[in-house]
């Protein structure tokens, strides 16, 4: 494998900025990892506090859970994200996971290494170093793509959202990870006809859905026709509910998605994904799928509002200063990923370098993501509105 | 792979056998798998609710933590369990999991498909199961074995400590789960001796070794001269402070393990693990690790020995009980778990279905663990004291 994995080579680089000018690192803002910064909504803290009370008397206390998560939370999901929405999932097509981050690298358990993969460029990498790992890949070029994986471009011309390909095993996210591109039920449409038609599983990256304000842009593959003979959807409560350090998230597995076998028979997924469980873990934290409960509250809900209010409120004031200082700017408005083209023909890394060393802001290189993500960085709207309103000031000198 | 992993199955005849007597399942006692009874330390509690405020207001929130655990937990862990035991571990050899079952399959996510596996007979099942959900064994038998897996009989005659054999993973589990049977340093050394002369890897599962009260019974692996470069240790907070739904565990990786490549090469496992980490997982809930280190406190390490004096407690009069019938008994003394032998040639699954209709006391049938297994229960030892002197008592009418 290649050695860097992005965010560590960031890390890497700030590090020794910092080393090199203590001053200018107290006035460092990072705006690079997607990693939340408001407090947790008071409701999930609260019953996280209760349950862990509960652990702490015999006549309440609870040992081992359910592998697949306890019947409170994966009904609680089902019901608001799901049937609330006219979205036909039931309770135990809700698998409950340590975060969408792991479930990248779990469903890979249940799927054979002959399978070809494609994957959108730029693109979340954990979707392709897992599947290196596995060794599902041949060797990386210099560009840091692999041989073997089909990278789909994304690009300014088909507005990030790029066409079915002729894989088995596909990658998709939207709200999108850098972009901050959301796809139309039409453009999502064709890759469930698409799926269908040619056996395709979709691993449909959801992660984001709580920052899509149009109301005409899914939040669901399972809002499409047909995604639920083809669709696997991976969730998250690290950005809705601020659980990045909580860790909590789920992937729907509808029982109707089936998969080809080396021997060319057609079986469902969702037994193979349930054994996986039972046999290689014990589910997570009771306080934390607690935590999660809460987060379907009426009070839960409203701070969550509150919570993608606040950070949308800094990706409009970030995108309005760099489109002000003349870059060409996108995403942002479903998605709390604003993904800049870098003037006068930069590359990514330049780019990074002399946000962080004039602006003394930390973003995150495009290159990073892929090879298509070359020539552009993507500035994360997770932070305080000090902060945005600080870092939308320092773009002007750009 | 086999439909039956062996505690569902345990849980459909104990929930066919309360539906069709109501009356025996109301004086129903568990003493069948291994979950913990007793409320957390209040250690524990207290740190976890603490951890949880301080993610309730921006001046403490943590988002993402380091993805091998924080620093706070993997130093308290590799102080007090190792170096104060004079034991070389250094804190980054320490990687924090959400428990040991878990580990078990992330483990083989770094070591090469081809790798020939042996196992204990009879064993903790999720170590053959998660080997055989990887392709590492053939079909398998009638007896629920799998061709191309290398069982080692663990017998009478042998102490329940088998010999190495001639494969290049091996699984070891001292105490022993579900024998209760502990390995000598002589033993031990064997094992050690072996891995190194032929550059086998040992993963040795210590996630019972707080009920170690033998002061000559090794606690680690790693007390073990040489063990550095062959071993790998599992440990779990789930045995000794009742974490099992709280989720915390480790894995110990020293840097100088090495692994054989295809091609010949021989390569540190550490940093391979260390990316397997950083690629595939953001660590554990924040306010766990809290809990675990809490674990290390004073007050935690108190707390502790009062709940493995309660276990041990349980184990002595079960033990006494069941051979004051004249059952031939082993372990329960370093650990958890009593070892019985089934009286007049019944099997593993007779003798369950006769404890549970008539005593209506849940056990493990030793086949469930591997065919050595046959002719053996399990009876676990974690339960309120009032149950345990209740089976004790009902072990009379046998």
């Amino acid at each position: 494998m290649k050695a860097g994995y992005l965010f560590p080579e960031v890390a890497r680089r700030v590090r020794e900025f910092c080393e090199a000018d203590p001053e200018a690192a107290k006035r460092l803002i990072r705006c690079g990892i997607g990693d939340v910064t408001e407090p947790l909504p008071r409701a999930a803290i609260d019953a996280m506090k209760r349950a862990i009370e509960e652990l702490a008397h015999r006549e309440t206390f609870r040992g081992y859970g359910p592998e697949h998560g306890y019947e409170f939370l994966r009904s609680a999901i089902a019901q608001h994200d799901y049937r609330d929405r006219n979205i036909d999932i039931a309770d135990d097509e809700i698998f409950v996971s340590d975060g969408s981050k792991c479930d990248c690298g779990y469903v890979l358990d249940i799927l054979g290494d002959q399978n070809k993969v494609a994957v959108p460029d730029p693109v979340y990498p954990v979707y392709v170093d897992t599947n290196v790992m596995t060794g599902r890949s041949g060797p990386a070029r210099k560009d840091g793509s692999y041989e073997g994986i089909l990278y789909l471009p994304c690009t300014v011309e088909n507005g990030f959202v790029p066409d079915p390909p002729a894989e088995h095993l596909i990658y998709l996210c939207f709200p999108n990870n850098p972009t901050g591109a959301v796809a139309s039920r039409e453009q999502l449409s064709r890759w469930v006809d698409y799926a269908r038609e040619h056996e395709a599983l979709l691993l449909f990256d959801a992660a984001y859905e709580a920052y899509i304000s149009d109301p005409d842009v899914p939040h669901s593959i399972f809002e499409i026709p047909g995604a639920r003979e083809c669709a696997i959807e991976l969730r998250s409560f690290s950005k809705n509910g601020g659980f990045t350090g909580v860790r909590c998230g789920f992937t729907v597995m509808p029982k109707s998605v089936l998969a080809r076998t080396e021997n060319g028979r057609r079986l469902p997924l969702h037994p193979l994904w349930q054994r996986r469980w039972s046999t290689k873990s014990n589910s997570v934290s009771y306080p934390v799928q607690r935590g999660a409960e809460a987060l379907y509250s009426p009070e839960g809900r409203k701070e969550i509002r509150v919570l993608i209010k606040h950070y949308m409120g800094n990706a409009k004031t970030l995108r309005s200063a760099a489109v002000g200082v003349g870059l060409e700017v996108f995403g942002g408005i479903n998605a709390p990923y604003i993904w800049v083209k870098t003037p006068n023909g930069l590359t990514s890394w330049q780019m990074f370098d002399r946000m962080l060393r004039e602006l003394n802001v930390v973003i995150t290189p495009g290159a990073g993501f892929g090879a298509q993500g070359e020539g552009y960085v993507r500035i994360s709207a997770f932070n305080s509105r000090e902060n945005a309103e600080e870092v939308a000031q320092r773009l002007q000198k750009l």
